[in-house]
């Protein structure tokens, strides 16, 4: 059995936990949390990030630049059903506009907003006594990060059946991921980006995504959104 | 003919100059100095991030993940004379570490060391008057973090003939990359990381490299190590 370890809302994580779900594999999951820096974790990925899939023969994938672009090379451009492979997939022209999303939101939209907002919100919770209390003037940054982010993929689910174009890819499923950890907090109005709600509902309603819909922090509760398919 | 709008020291960009030149393209460069978020980039890449290459057909590729797998998708695994593909080659597993490393020098490397430091010596020093005073606390972190990463190189370099493996890979010019920009600002000192240093030297002797070190800034001059091949 092949072995991810992740942290339940890293968003890097997350779209690795889809992505293997919608190509059929379930791995085991082992937690980690990142800013512990531990030895053994450092011994297994020397850069300290997450995620890392440990595949049963031995191979150790480091990070989800590696991760996907392994399974996008294991599985071509077509699924043997003559359906578009689940992470990349159609022309070189088409393939580049879903990597360039995938860019966008493992990028910019993790630096503007989902690894600013986990800092403030969860790892200080996570550290307990010692910990981080959230900086007001971040979060209020953050969030206006936020909307300008919801409006850049409102725009997209607006012009487009998927975020990249006319099938899903794993730009979808990095956006998914970004907005679900963000979605736990609370931090998402989503009455205000109705064609974002609707590509969002679509992708939350895939059987792949159920397992982060049951994801728990100790001590630390979704909000009630979180886990409503109806939203 | 293809347009390549970068920043002379971006390292980003220079690993994409670098690249192509490896594949025998030579594009046309436009200057953009992201800093100023002007409208017209904003219009070419709305995340304002370089590099952008724009191809001669209209097909606009943003940023360095989608060029270099676009490429890498277009010259497959093997060149028609044999010899490994220049930018990703090999097994899946020898691909994947390829992969990694990239990841590694413009993820890590980026964030720990040449973004700050670019940050703190050029871009202040590029806006003028207004700019940005070096801050000593933040150099001396940035320092520190330099030679961990340099003894990463070190270690890669000492184990294997080139950073991932037995031939070069798109993981060695993006590591050239950073390390030209870090070293153009005489931040390396090279006799502390032989293994490195003559790895480097390979890198810096192609013809692929030369346009590179004919860059100069404004105001800014090389430090005298950048130039030379014997260094």
């Amino acid at each position: 059995m092949h072995t991810l370890t992740h942290f339940r809302l890293c968003p890097r994580s997350r779209a690795i936990r889809i992505a293997l779900a919608e190509i059929g594999i379930t791995p085991e999951l082992v937690e980690e949390r990142p800013w512990e820096w531990r030895t053994e974790f450092l011994a297994l990925n020397p850069a300290g990030e997450l995620p890392v899939l440990a595949l049963e023969g031995g191979l150790v994938l480091c990070g989800s630049y590696a991760i996907t672009e392994y399974f996008a090379g294991l599985l071509e451009n077509m699924q043997k059903d003559g359906r578009p492979a689940p992470l990349f997939h159609g022309s070189l022209a088409e393939r580049a506009e879903q990597r360039r999303l995938v860019d966008w939101f493992h990028g910019k939209l993790n630096r503007e907003v989902t690894r600013e907002l986990l800092h403030e919100r969860v790892y200080g919770h996570l550290m307990g006594e010692g910990g981080h209390t959230p900086d007001t003037e971040a979060l209020r940054a953050i969030r206006t990060n936020l909307r300008y982010h919801l409006g850049y993929v409102n725009h997209l689910a607006h012009e487009r059946r998927w975020l990249a174009g006319d099938e899903m890819s794993f730009s979808d499923l990095a956006a998914a991921a970004h907005l679900s950890a963000i979605d736990y907090l609370g931090e998402i109005r989503w009455d205000d980006h109705t064609a974002a709600k609707s590509w969002y509902a679509r992708v939350k309603s895939r059987p792949s995504f159920r397992p982060l819909l049951a994801d728990r922090l100790p001590g630390l509760a979704p909000a009630p959104v979180y886990t409503d398919l109806d939203f």
